[in-house]
């Protein structure tokens, strides 16, 4: 495994324990500042609205597991293609909802070498 | 708009003018041999999957717009985000079924120069 595809990883690992303890702003720092969110149904959506959503008062807990099918660096671009399983658990006490499925990401390397999130196609449906 | 730009918009014209023709081998010849389709709530299917439901006896008639509404060549890679908007007419006179949304597509420039799509997050919903 090369250094790049070491620090896509852990990436990825950090991005799943941030969002499991609602750690926005750690979360927010793996993103470009230009990062476009595509999710079905929706108009692709940035950083501001991830935050927003991220900060809503009715925001459930988030725990995730990653399964990264393929990593492909391209220079200082990259892109990947995982599977994630994501159980949502209303903070009043509501059913836990399932969702899985598939990502395809976009990553950057910036200037100073940090691996940033840049376009995210997210594909999951909730489980029955 | 440089020469990959442009020869990529071609490969999208192409690719809708050959579905609405019904003319899959242009279609096929389109995608990398290895190509990755994501749709949600569905196993990723490459090119196989892809003919074989192109071929089924009852696939309606397909009539699609797209608009790229970002393109970025990186080196002998690229990725594209569309919005298409797809008109399915079945050919029993069922009725038609219109689907829209975004998709993120990874293409690879082959050897030869001709630019194919290898990855493709499909994101489309059914309208209302």
């Amino acid at each position: 495994m090369t250094e790049d595809e070491r620090a896509i990883r852990d990436l990825v690992e950090t991005w799943m324990t941030a969002s499991a303890a609602g750690d926005l702003e750690t979360v927010l720092g793996l993103m470009a500042d230009d990062v476009v969110f595509m999710v079905p149904g929706q108009e692709p959506f940035g950083k501001e609205a991830f935050a927003a959503a991220s900060q809503s008062a009715d925001r459930p807990n988030i725990d995730g597991k990653s399964d990264i099918k393929e990593l492909r660096v391209l220079g200082d671009w990259a892109f990947m293609r995982t599977h994630l399983k994501v159980t949502a658990t209303p903070t009043d006490g509501g059913k836990e909802v399932r969702r899985s499925g598939y990502t395809l990401t976009i990553l950057r390397k910036q200037p100073h070498g940090q691996w940033v999130l840049a376009r995210d196609a997210n594909l999951l449906t909730v489980e029955a």
